[in-house]
Protein backbone atom coordinates (compact mmCIF):
# COMPACT_ATOMS: atom_id res chain seq x y z
CA UNK A 1 0.00 0.00 0.00
CA UNK A 2 1.08 3.81 -0.85
CA UNK A 3 1.24 5.48 2.52
CA UNK A 4 3.34 8.49 1.34
CA UNK A 5 1.95 11.83 2.25
CA UNK A 6 -0.69 13.76 -0.42
CA UNK A 7 0.08 16.97 -1.39
CA UNK A 8 -2.43 18.67 -2.99
CA UNK A 9 -1.41 20.93 -5.86
CA UNK A 10 -3.60 24.09 -7.37
CA UNK A 11 -3.31 24.31 -11.61
CA UNK A 12 -3.60 27.53 -12.88
CA UNK A 13 -1.38 30.30 -11.63
CA UNK A 14 0.37 28.02 -9.41
CA UNK A 15 1.87 25.12 -11.76
CA UNK A 16 0.87 27.10 -15.32
CA UNK A 17 0.00 30.54 -16.30
CA UNK A 18 -3.50 31.29 -16.70
CA UNK A 19 -4.47 34.47 -15.39
CA UNK A 20 -2.12 36.25 -17.52
CA UNK A 21 -4.40 35.22 -20.91
CA UNK A 22 -7.28 36.62 -18.63
CA UNK A 23 -5.85 39.86 -18.37
CA UNK A 24 -4.32 40.18 -21.71
CA UNK A 25 -8.41 39.73 -23.48
CA UNK A 26 -9.15 41.92 -20.63
CA UNK A 27 -6.69 44.52 -22.09
CA UNK A 28 -8.55 44.23 -25.65
CA UNK A 29 -11.92 44.12 -24.01
CA UNK A 30 -11.20 48.08 -22.78
CA UNK A 31 -10.24 48.94 -26.55
CA UNK A 32 -13.34 47.26 -27.62
CA UNK A 33 -15.48 49.55 -25.52
CA UNK A 34 -13.32 52.67 -25.80
CA UNK A 35 -15.97 54.34 -27.84
CA UNK A 36 -18.43 53.64 -25.12
CA UNK A 37 -16.65 53.69 -21.49
CA UNK A 38 -13.09 54.44 -20.31
CA UNK A 39 -10.87 51.66 -19.01
CA UNK A 40 -11.75 51.62 -14.90
CA UNK A 41 -15.50 51.35 -16.36
CA UNK A 42 -15.37 49.31 -18.58
CA UNK A 43 -13.06 46.84 -16.01
CA UNK A 44 -15.16 47.89 -13.33
CA UNK A 45 -18.53 46.85 -15.19
CA UNK A 46 -16.93 43.42 -16.42
CA UNK A 47 -16.03 42.32 -12.80
CA UNK A 48 -19.47 43.33 -11.08
CA UNK A 49 -21.07 41.16 -14.08
CA UNK A 50 -18.92 38.07 -13.71
CA UNK A 51 -19.40 38.95 -9.79
CA UNK A 52 -23.66 38.34 -10.21
CA UNK A 53 -23.17 35.44 -12.67
CA UNK A 54 -20.12 33.37 -11.31
CA UNK A 55 -22.76 31.25 -8.85
CA UNK A 56 -24.97 29.89 -12.05
CA UNK A 57 -22.05 29.73 -15.03
CA UNK A 58 -19.02 29.13 -12.49
CA UNK A 59 -15.77 29.38 -13.35
CA UNK A 60 -13.51 29.62 -16.09
CA UNK A 61 -13.19 30.42 -19.51
CA UNK A 62 -16.88 30.31 -20.89
CA UNK A 63 -18.65 32.37 -18.17
CA UNK A 64 -15.87 35.17 -19.07
CA UNK A 65 -16.81 35.27 -22.78
CA UNK A 66 -20.35 35.27 -21.49
CA UNK A 67 -19.57 38.03 -19.35
CA UNK A 68 -17.92 39.94 -21.67
CA UNK A 69 -20.91 40.31 -24.22
CA UNK A 70 -23.52 40.83 -21.31
CA UNK A 71 -20.95 43.65 -20.60
CA UNK A 72 -20.39 44.93 -24.03
CA UNK A 73 -24.15 45.19 -24.46
CA UNK A 74 -25.05 47.08 -21.64
CA UNK A 75 -22.10 49.40 -21.28
CA UNK A 76 -23.08 50.36 -25.07
CA UNK A 77 -26.60 50.35 -24.35
CA UNK A 78 -27.10 48.27 -27.14
CA UNK A 79 -25.42 50.03 -29.35
CA UNK A 80 -22.90 47.58 -30.09
CA UNK A 81 -22.67 45.05 -33.13
CA UNK A 82 -22.40 41.99 -34.50
CA UNK A 83 -18.66 42.52 -35.65
CA UNK A 84 -17.36 43.39 -32.04
CA UNK A 85 -19.30 40.52 -30.70
CA UNK A 86 -17.75 38.48 -32.62
CA UNK A 87 -14.44 39.22 -31.81
CA UNK A 88 -14.95 38.50 -28.35
CA UNK A 89 -16.09 34.75 -29.17
CA UNK A 90 -12.84 34.47 -31.01
CA UNK A 91 -10.57 36.36 -27.87
CA UNK A 92 -12.35 33.17 -25.93
CA UNK A 93 -11.95 30.66 -28.76
CA UNK A 94 -8.17 31.63 -28.66
CA UNK A 95 -8.18 31.46 -24.71
CA UNK A 96 -9.63 27.82 -25.38
CA UNK A 97 -6.93 26.71 -27.64
CA UNK A 98 -4.17 28.42 -25.66
CA UNK A 99 -0.86 26.65 -25.13
CA UNK A 100 0.16 25.93 -21.51
CA UNK A 101 3.23 27.92 -20.18
CA UNK A 102 4.31 25.90 -17.47
CA UNK A 103 5.61 28.74 -14.48
CA UNK A 104 9.62 28.61 -13.63
CA UNK A 105 10.79 26.04 -11.88
CA UNK A 106 7.72 23.83 -12.39
CA UNK A 107 9.16 21.25 -14.96
CA UNK A 108 12.21 20.40 -12.28
CA UNK A 109 10.77 20.31 -9.16
CA UNK A 110 7.55 18.01 -10.18
CA UNK A 111 9.03 15.25 -10.61
CA UNK A 112 11.12 15.39 -7.28
CA UNK A 113 7.99 15.90 -5.64
CA UNK A 114 5.96 13.05 -7.16
CA UNK A 115 8.71 10.66 -5.82
CA UNK A 116 7.91 11.28 -2.21
CA UNK A 117 4.06 12.23 -1.84
CA UNK A 118 1.28 11.41 -4.01
CA UNK A 119 0.60 14.18 -5.71
CA UNK A 120 -3.37 15.57 -6.03
CA UNK A 121 -4.39 17.96 -8.26
CA UNK A 122 -7.27 20.10 -7.68
CA UNK A 123 -8.79 23.00 -9.59
CA UNK A 124 -11.59 24.34 -10.20
CA UNK A 125 -13.05 26.03 -13.91
CA UNK A 126 -14.50 24.40 -17.68
CA UNK A 127 -14.21 20.50 -16.87
CA UNK A 128 -13.00 20.18 -20.71
CA UNK A 129 -10.52 23.33 -20.68
CA UNK A 130 -9.27 22.13 -17.14
CA UNK A 131 -8.79 18.76 -18.66
CA UNK A 132 -7.35 20.04 -21.70
CA UNK A 133 -4.52 22.26 -20.06
CA UNK A 134 -3.54 19.34 -17.57
CA UNK A 135 -3.01 16.89 -20.94
CA UNK A 136 -0.92 19.62 -22.47
CA UNK A 137 1.06 20.40 -19.75
CA UNK A 138 3.13 17.29 -19.82
CA UNK A 139 2.35 16.69 -15.86
CA UNK A 140 -0.34 14.39 -16.37
CA UNK A 141 1.78 11.25 -15.56
CA UNK A 142 3.23 12.83 -12.19
CA UNK A 143 -0.29 13.13 -10.85
CA UNK A 144 -2.06 10.87 -8.69
CA UNK A 145 -5.62 11.74 -8.74
CA UNK A 146 -6.95 14.68 -10.76
CA UNK A 147 -9.82 16.55 -9.17
CA UNK A 148 -11.82 19.16 -11.40
CA UNK A 149 -14.29 20.80 -9.11
CA UNK A 150 -16.90 24.03 -9.19
CA UNK A 151 -15.71 25.55 -6.06
CA UNK A 152 -12.53 24.90 -3.91
CA UNK A 153 -14.40 25.51 -0.12
CA UNK A 154 -14.24 23.65 2.68
CA UNK A 155 -16.86 21.41 1.99
CA UNK A 156 -15.47 20.46 -0.86
CA UNK A 157 -12.09 19.50 0.44
CA UNK A 158 -13.49 17.92 2.67
CA UNK A 159 -15.46 15.69 0.27
CA UNK A 160 -12.15 15.28 -1.18
CA UNK A 161 -10.18 14.01 1.47
CA UNK A 162 -13.44 11.53 2.40
CA UNK A 163 -13.35 10.46 -0.67
CA UNK A 164 -9.58 9.23 -1.18
CA UNK A 165 -8.93 8.78 1.86
CA UNK A 166 -6.87 11.26 3.14
CA UNK A 167 -5.64 12.37 6.84
CA UNK A 168 -6.21 15.59 6.71
CA UNK A 169 -3.75 16.11 9.33
CA UNK A 170 -1.23 14.92 7.02
CA UNK A 171 -2.72 16.55 3.71
CA UNK A 172 -1.15 19.71 2.59
CA UNK A 173 -1.85 21.80 -0.28
CA UNK A 174 -0.04 24.20 -2.52
CA UNK A 175 -1.21 26.93 -4.30
CA UNK A 176 -1.43 30.67 -5.45
CA UNK A 177 -4.93 31.82 -3.80
CA UNK A 178 -5.76 32.77 -0.15
CA UNK A 179 -9.23 32.15 -0.40
CA UNK A 180 -9.07 29.18 -2.38
CA UNK A 181 -6.32 27.30 -1.85
CA UNK A 182 -5.27 28.32 1.52
CA UNK A 183 -7.98 29.29 4.03
CA UNK A 184 -10.84 26.34 3.30
CA UNK A 185 -7.81 23.80 3.62
CA UNK A 186 -7.02 24.93 7.04
CA UNK A 187 -10.56 25.04 7.90
CA UNK A 188 -10.51 21.31 6.56
CA UNK A 189 -7.51 20.27 9.13
CA UNK A 190 -5.02 20.33 6.69
CA UNK A 191 -1.72 22.76 6.00
CA UNK A 192 -1.42 25.06 2.99
CA UNK A 193 1.52 26.43 1.24
CA UNK A 194 0.89 29.71 -0.36
CA UNK A 195 3.29 30.62 -3.67
CA UNK A 196 1.71 33.88 -4.67
CA UNK A 197 1.68 35.13 -8.06
CA UNK A 198 2.26 38.05 -9.91
CA UNK A 199 -1.34 38.47 -11.40
CA UNK A 200 -4.36 37.37 -8.86
CA UNK A 201 -7.88 38.11 -10.13
CA UNK A 202 -9.57 40.13 -7.93
CA UNK A 203 -11.71 37.36 -6.92
CA UNK A 204 -9.27 35.06 -5.38
CA UNK A 205 -7.90 38.16 -3.50
CA UNK A 206 -8.45 37.50 0.30
CA UNK A 207 -8.40 40.81 2.16
CA UNK A 208 -6.38 41.29 5.36
CA UNK A 209 -9.65 40.51 7.88
CA UNK A 210 -9.99 36.43 5.79
CA UNK A 211 -6.29 36.11 6.67
CA UNK A 212 -6.37 37.58 10.02
CA UNK A 213 -5.43 34.70 12.75
CA UNK A 214 -4.43 31.86 9.90
CA UNK A 215 -0.74 31.38 9.63
CA UNK A 216 0.89 29.57 6.95
CA UNK A 217 4.49 29.92 5.22
CA UNK A 218 4.09 31.90 1.69
CA UNK A 219 6.87 30.68 -0.60
CA UNK A 220 8.54 32.76 -3.35
CA UNK A 221 8.27 30.31 -5.91
CA UNK A 222 7.59 26.56 -6.83
CA UNK A 223 11.80 25.16 -6.90
CA UNK B 1 -17.37 -3.16 3.82
CA UNK B 2 -20.49 -2.25 1.27
CA UNK B 3 -20.01 -4.69 -1.02
CA UNK B 4 -23.30 -3.80 -2.79
CA UNK B 5 -23.30 -3.95 -6.61
CA UNK B 6 -22.59 -0.61 -7.69
CA UNK B 7 -25.40 0.77 -10.31
CA UNK B 8 -24.50 3.87 -12.52
CA UNK B 9 -27.15 5.89 -13.45
CA UNK B 10 -27.27 8.90 -16.29
CA UNK B 11 -28.56 11.95 -14.98
CA UNK B 12 -30.25 14.19 -17.88
CA UNK B 13 -33.28 12.69 -19.54
CA UNK B 14 -32.34 9.65 -17.52
CA UNK B 15 -33.42 10.83 -13.78
CA UNK B 16 -34.86 14.72 -15.08
CA UNK B 17 -35.90 16.42 -18.02
CA UNK B 18 -33.14 18.36 -19.86
CA UNK B 19 -33.30 17.87 -23.65
CA UNK B 20 -37.05 19.62 -23.40
CA UNK B 21 -35.08 23.12 -22.17
CA UNK B 22 -32.39 22.98 -24.98
CA UNK B 23 -35.63 21.88 -27.85
CA UNK B 24 -37.79 24.99 -26.32
CA UNK B 25 -34.86 27.28 -26.36
CA UNK B 26 -33.71 26.16 -30.03
CA UNK B 27 -37.68 27.03 -31.23
CA UNK B 28 -37.58 30.49 -30.11
CA UNK B 29 -34.00 30.93 -31.40
CA UNK B 30 -35.53 29.68 -34.90
CA UNK B 31 -38.27 32.61 -34.68
CA UNK B 32 -35.43 35.19 -33.88
CA UNK B 33 -33.52 34.16 -36.60
CA UNK B 34 -36.33 33.82 -39.20
CA UNK B 35 -35.66 37.27 -40.68
CA UNK B 36 -32.19 35.61 -42.32
CA UNK B 37 -33.02 32.17 -42.91
CA UNK B 38 -35.82 29.45 -42.24
CA UNK B 39 -35.91 26.90 -39.59
CA UNK B 40 -34.19 24.08 -40.42
CA UNK B 41 -31.16 25.72 -42.14
CA UNK B 42 -31.17 27.49 -38.58
CA UNK B 43 -31.07 24.22 -37.27
CA UNK B 44 -28.63 22.67 -39.52
CA UNK B 45 -26.56 25.98 -38.74
CA UNK B 46 -26.72 25.54 -34.92
CA UNK B 47 -25.99 21.64 -34.89
CA UNK B 48 -23.04 22.22 -37.08
CA UNK B 49 -21.81 25.20 -34.62
CA UNK B 50 -22.08 22.55 -31.86
CA UNK B 51 -20.20 20.19 -33.55
CA UNK B 52 -17.36 21.99 -34.46
CA UNK B 53 -17.31 24.07 -30.76
CA UNK B 54 -17.75 20.61 -28.51
CA UNK B 55 -14.04 19.37 -28.27
CA UNK B 56 -12.75 23.05 -26.78
CA UNK B 57 -16.39 24.30 -25.09
CA UNK B 58 -17.71 20.70 -23.68
CA UNK B 59 -21.12 20.06 -23.13
CA UNK B 60 -23.98 22.12 -21.46
CA UNK B 61 -25.92 25.28 -21.43
CA UNK B 62 -22.71 27.32 -21.30
CA UNK B 63 -20.94 26.15 -24.81
CA UNK B 64 -25.00 26.36 -26.24
CA UNK B 65 -25.69 29.85 -25.84
CA UNK B 66 -21.79 30.49 -26.75
CA UNK B 67 -23.10 28.23 -29.92
CA UNK B 68 -26.18 29.83 -30.57
CA UNK B 69 -24.43 33.72 -30.64
CA UNK B 70 -21.94 32.63 -32.90
CA UNK B 71 -24.72 31.03 -35.28
CA UNK B 72 -27.18 34.29 -34.82
CA UNK B 73 -24.02 36.10 -36.35
CA UNK B 74 -23.04 34.23 -39.19
CA UNK B 75 -26.25 33.61 -40.42
CA UNK B 76 -27.42 37.05 -39.81
CA UNK B 77 -24.24 37.99 -41.65
CA UNK B 78 -23.47 40.26 -39.00
CA UNK B 79 -26.68 41.83 -39.50
CA UNK B 80 -28.25 40.95 -36.39
CA UNK B 81 -28.08 43.97 -33.51
CA UNK B 82 -27.11 43.70 -29.77
CA UNK B 83 -31.16 43.48 -28.27
CA UNK B 84 -31.49 39.54 -30.24
CA UNK B 85 -28.08 38.72 -28.62
CA UNK B 86 -28.80 39.44 -25.49
CA UNK B 87 -32.58 37.67 -25.63
CA UNK B 88 -30.37 34.50 -26.22
CA UNK B 89 -28.21 35.63 -23.08
CA UNK B 90 -31.22 35.67 -20.74
CA UNK B 91 -32.39 32.41 -22.27
CA UNK B 92 -28.96 30.56 -21.05
CA UNK B 93 -29.33 31.89 -17.74
CA UNK B 94 -33.05 30.69 -17.57
CA UNK B 95 -31.95 27.28 -18.25
CA UNK B 96 -29.27 27.45 -16.00
CA UNK B 97 -31.56 29.02 -13.19
CA UNK B 98 -34.67 25.82 -14.62
CA UNK B 99 -36.59 24.27 -12.06
CA UNK B 100 -35.65 20.06 -12.18
CA UNK B 101 -38.76 18.14 -13.18
CA UNK B 102 -37.90 14.26 -12.52
CA UNK B 103 -39.08 11.95 -14.74
CA UNK B 104 -41.87 9.76 -14.19
CA UNK B 105 -41.22 6.97 -11.48
CA UNK B 106 -37.71 8.62 -10.62
CA UNK B 107 -38.83 9.71 -7.25
CA UNK B 108 -40.67 5.97 -6.63
CA UNK B 109 -37.69 3.83 -7.54
CA UNK B 110 -34.94 5.39 -6.72
CA UNK B 111 -35.32 4.65 -3.13
CA UNK B 112 -35.35 1.04 -3.54
CA UNK B 113 -32.51 0.99 -6.01
CA UNK B 114 -30.78 2.39 -3.67
CA UNK B 115 -31.25 0.18 -1.05
CA UNK B 116 -29.52 -2.85 -2.87
CA UNK B 117 -27.11 -0.88 -4.96
CA UNK B 118 -24.34 1.61 -4.36
CA UNK B 119 -25.37 4.36 -6.46
CA UNK B 120 -23.39 6.10 -8.84
CA UNK B 121 -24.52 9.02 -10.70
CA UNK B 122 -22.08 9.84 -14.08
CA UNK B 123 -23.61 12.57 -15.57
CA UNK B 124 -21.42 14.86 -18.44
CA UNK B 125 -21.82 18.72 -18.98
CA UNK B 126 -20.72 21.79 -16.91
CA UNK B 127 -19.73 21.46 -13.81
CA UNK B 128 -21.67 24.17 -11.47
CA UNK B 129 -24.87 23.49 -13.58
CA UNK B 130 -24.72 19.75 -13.23
CA UNK B 131 -23.95 20.08 -9.04
CA UNK B 132 -26.92 22.48 -9.11
CA UNK B 133 -29.33 19.92 -10.64
CA UNK B 134 -27.92 16.88 -8.59
CA UNK B 135 -29.23 19.27 -5.60
CA UNK B 136 -31.99 20.71 -6.79
CA UNK B 137 -33.64 17.10 -7.29
CA UNK B 138 -34.06 16.16 -3.84
CA UNK B 139 -31.73 12.63 -5.05
CA UNK B 140 -28.70 13.64 -4.02
CA UNK B 141 -28.55 11.19 -0.59
CA UNK B 142 -29.30 8.70 -2.42
CA UNK B 143 -26.54 8.43 -4.58
CA UNK B 144 -22.77 7.06 -3.24
CA UNK B 145 -21.01 8.80 -5.43
CA UNK B 146 -21.44 11.70 -7.81
CA UNK B 147 -18.79 11.87 -11.23
CA UNK B 148 -19.34 15.26 -13.44
CA UNK B 149 -17.38 14.48 -16.51
CA UNK B 150 -16.16 15.81 -19.83
CA UNK B 151 -16.69 13.13 -21.88
CA UNK B 152 -18.96 9.57 -21.53
CA UNK B 153 -16.51 7.18 -23.57
CA UNK B 154 -14.81 4.21 -22.34
CA UNK B 155 -11.45 5.81 -21.06
CA UNK B 156 -13.51 7.82 -18.72
CA UNK B 157 -15.44 4.93 -17.38
CA UNK B 158 -12.51 2.72 -16.93
CA UNK B 159 -10.94 5.30 -15.17
CA UNK B 160 -13.82 5.80 -12.99
CA UNK B 161 -14.20 1.91 -12.38
CA UNK B 162 -10.68 1.78 -11.83
CA UNK B 163 -11.00 4.75 -8.88
CA UNK B 164 -13.58 3.41 -7.32
CA UNK B 165 -12.56 -0.19 -6.89
CA UNK B 166 -15.47 -1.43 -8.87
CA UNK B 167 -15.25 -4.86 -10.94
CA UNK B 168 -16.48 -4.04 -14.50
CA UNK B 169 -18.27 -7.33 -14.60
CA UNK B 170 -20.46 -6.33 -11.80
CA UNK B 171 -21.39 -2.93 -13.13
CA UNK B 172 -24.47 -1.79 -14.89
CA UNK B 173 -25.22 1.50 -16.30
CA UNK B 174 -28.38 2.84 -16.91
CA UNK B 175 -29.07 5.66 -19.42
CA UNK B 176 -31.18 7.17 -22.41
CA UNK B 177 -28.17 7.62 -24.67
CA UNK B 178 -26.52 4.75 -26.56
CA UNK B 179 -23.25 6.55 -27.53
CA UNK B 180 -22.70 7.97 -23.93
CA UNK B 181 -24.41 5.32 -21.33
CA UNK B 182 -24.07 2.12 -23.20
CA UNK B 183 -21.79 1.32 -25.83
CA UNK B 184 -18.70 2.70 -23.68
CA UNK B 185 -19.49 0.84 -20.86
CA UNK B 186 -19.90 -2.72 -22.91
CA UNK B 187 -16.77 -1.45 -24.08
CA UNK B 188 -15.30 -1.32 -20.75
CA UNK B 189 -16.62 -4.78 -19.54
CA UNK B 190 -19.85 -3.37 -17.69
CA UNK B 191 -23.28 -4.06 -18.78
CA UNK B 192 -26.00 -1.47 -19.60
CA UNK B 193 -29.53 -0.82 -19.93
CA UNK B 194 -31.02 1.42 -22.12
CA UNK B 195 -34.43 3.84 -20.89
CA UNK B 196 -34.66 6.09 -24.23
CA UNK B 197 -36.50 9.56 -24.18
CA UNK B 198 -38.74 10.92 -26.37
CA UNK B 199 -36.20 14.04 -26.99
CA UNK B 200 -32.64 12.81 -27.68
CA UNK B 201 -29.83 15.60 -28.81
CA UNK B 202 -28.82 14.42 -32.47
CA UNK B 203 -25.28 14.68 -31.14
CA UNK B 204 -26.28 11.74 -28.12
CA UNK B 205 -27.75 9.31 -31.11
CA UNK B 206 -26.82 6.10 -32.19
CA UNK B 207 -26.66 4.98 -36.10
CA UNK B 208 -27.62 1.26 -36.67
CA UNK B 209 -24.11 0.92 -37.86
CA UNK B 210 -23.03 1.81 -33.95
CA UNK B 211 -25.18 -0.75 -32.47
CA UNK B 212 -24.64 -3.66 -34.66
CA UNK B 213 -23.24 -6.39 -32.99
CA UNK B 214 -23.81 -4.79 -29.20
CA UNK B 215 -27.04 -6.54 -27.35
CA UNK B 216 -28.73 -4.78 -24.06
CA UNK B 217 -31.76 -4.22 -22.55
CA UNK B 218 -34.05 -1.54 -23.29
CA UNK B 219 -36.96 -0.40 -20.50
CA UNK B 220 -39.58 1.67 -21.36
CA UNK B 221 -39.48 3.85 -18.34
CA UNK B 222 -37.60 3.90 -15.04
CA UNK B 223 -40.11 2.07 -12.85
Amino acid sequence: MDDRPVLGLDADDTLWENEVHFRETERRFVELMAPWADGSTTEAALLDTERANVAITGYGVKGFILSMVETAISLSDGAIGAEPISRVLEWGRQMLEAPVALLPDVAETIGTLADAHRLLLITKGDLTDQRRKVDASGLADHFWRIEIVAEKDTPTYRDILGRHGIDATRFVMVGNSVPSDVLPVLEAGGRAIHIPHDLTWALETATDSDIDGHEFPVLRSFG
